[in-house]
């Protein structure tokens, strides 16, 4: 039996509120910084809403908890599956030890190895397949199918969304406590849970916000989506080292979500993100993974200049392998 | 005319309390983190006090914007003078800049650049001086003569060790939410403001949570000095890349504060203390410079075993050069 449950509703800012009241003790409240030194040379106001330093070092622990939270006592013991590129799968791998339920996570091969080692660590049994040959989702529902898992997809699910939205109900607030107003709100964007959750929240309390989802270049199938009004695939063939958000093409509930409430989307190259994560450790002594950084590079690259203006960027991981991490330190100078 | 106005008297918890009423909107409060990955391989919980988010990018801030707020009005024309290898620069540079102040601040010229730069950047006049021939107090003493500055001593100066006092009012705080009890409190030593002040506030809020002092080894004179019962000196000759904590002896104030309400302290070796930095950026997500790392160190390497407690430990600061932290991270394997 596919205990997956999924809803087929768009989440709603209720959806939000009650993600933060399941959340609450459970997720870090992760502080806003803010860099003076910083926000003289880019002039405007910056700031950063520190993810990186939510359990599992990324924001998917809120949306794996907020959705994992809802499983019916019975189908606890059958377990939970999700594949995941390495964030997700810790966040569904904590959640999963937290509520007590048995957890199997399908992950690539060549994800990065603190991902894999830290999902395991956090005890579930890992599954690694060839992102080049076999389909994650015919293995996750295979498992599924075995063993009457839930399924708990990575973005396309409104509690998911909901969970991730969480972040944006905490920014509003403390950007008001910290600043007369927020013009826009920059996060990075995979397969788009993160940005829409967060976009419900700022529409309801800070309707004036802006809100904009920031791709890797070549992965910037959100930004073409809105731009086009339909979901766009990325071409194939397309390379970048933000492992986080190499999604092939807007969710649909995502998307759904995102079109009625995003401004637009920026790409951001390898190099750009690179010099972002060398800006995070020295103004804001945060490690941040590639993925993590691309909303602040699109601020840093002034391809969203701040111009005197007040803005927001989630830098939302900080799972970067050691060598990976000095390499991109060390290219930037 | 030096306007010094150095008090002798020792600090009291109730100064801690007023400096966290004036620093209230004007310090962040920073996240007491923890990482549940780390407590199943420690065999216990350790909290981490994560002070490299503050303002300036170490606690210094919190001393010098508490000692500076009670400059008197027709003092503050004259402005401020410190003496500092880096942090308590970045402090005092960034308080003057809050507070309407002229600042001069005397710097060893082999201080991190990262240092010097940032407390240039702060708007602070900087005067490097050669740590090896010159003798700093002298000279920010004759600048305090000549101008009328106030000199802001880094350590030794009862408003000084309660600002960073606020640093445990906070744990103290932080810790009761997160668990039940909290059996040691450890930070970085260097003058010994910072665990005085931490000390202060930890014997009136949670009396029987113990204080370490963390040094550099060979610079543990505060360790030395609380088992002889007097204030000893570093032998001369010793090194280590902790440049923020190569104070020569105890203060007079910090060491009766210190010597009063500490349990003891423990050195750690610059192999120790990389392994901590390691670990702060894996498993925090956090940029700890070597002085900043050094209590970390202290769990970490079982000076300080966890043994199913639960101790806190303050990362103080994270204004390491890019250079020094990739050859230190790239020391640890």
């Amino acid at each position: 039996m596919v205990a997956d449950m999924i809803s087929t509703t768009l989440p709603t800012f209720a959806d939000v509120e009650a993600a933060a009241v399941r959340l609450a003790g459970q997720a870090v409240l992760t502080p806003l910084l803010e860099s003076p030194l910083l926000n003289d040379r880019l002039g405007g106001r910056l700031l950063v809403k520190a993810e990186v330093l939510q359990r599992t070092g990324s924001f998917k622990f809120r949306g794996a908890f907020n959705r994992m939270s809802l499983i019916p006592e019975a189908e606890r013991p059958r377990g939970v599956v999700a594949f995941s590129s390495g964030n997700h799968a810790q966040g569904v791998a904590a959640a999963a030890r937290l509520l007590g339920l048995p957890a199997t996570i399908v992950m690539p091969s060549d994800a990065p190895a603190i991902k894999v080692a830290n999902t395991r660590e956090w005890g579930a049994r890992v599954v690694l397949y060839d992102r080049w040959k076999e389909d994650r989702e015919a293995i996750g529902a295979g498992i599924s199918a075995e063993t009457g898992a839930t399924l708990v997809r990575p973005y396309d699910d409104p509690y998911i969304m909901a969970g991730q939205g969480t972040i944006g109900l905490e920014l509003i607030e403390q950007a008001k406590a910290a600043s007369d107003g927020l013009d826009a709100v920059l996060a990075p964007c995979g397969g788009g849970g993160m940005i829409g959750g967060i976009a419900l929240a700022v529409a309801a309390r800070s309707p004036g916000t802006k809100v904009y989802a920031v791709e890797p270049a070549g992965f910037d199938d959100t930004a073409r989506s809105l731009a086009a009004g339909e979901r766009l695939s990325n071409a194939a063939g397309a390379s970048s080292f933000c492992d986080a958000l190499l999604a092939p093409m807007p969710g649909e509930l995502t998307f759904a979500v995102n079109s009625a409430h995003l401004s637009g989307g920026f790409a951001v190259t390898d190099a750009e993100v690179a010099a972002a994560m060398a800006i995070a450790r020295d103004n804001f002594k945060l490690v941040v993974e590639p993925g993590g950084a691309v909303a602040l590079a699109a601020v840093l690259s002034t391809k969203m200049e701040l111009g005197g203006r007040t803005i927001a960027v989630v830098c939302s991981g900080g799972n970067v392998d050691p060598e990976v991490y000095a390499k991109a330190l060390a290219s930037v100078r």
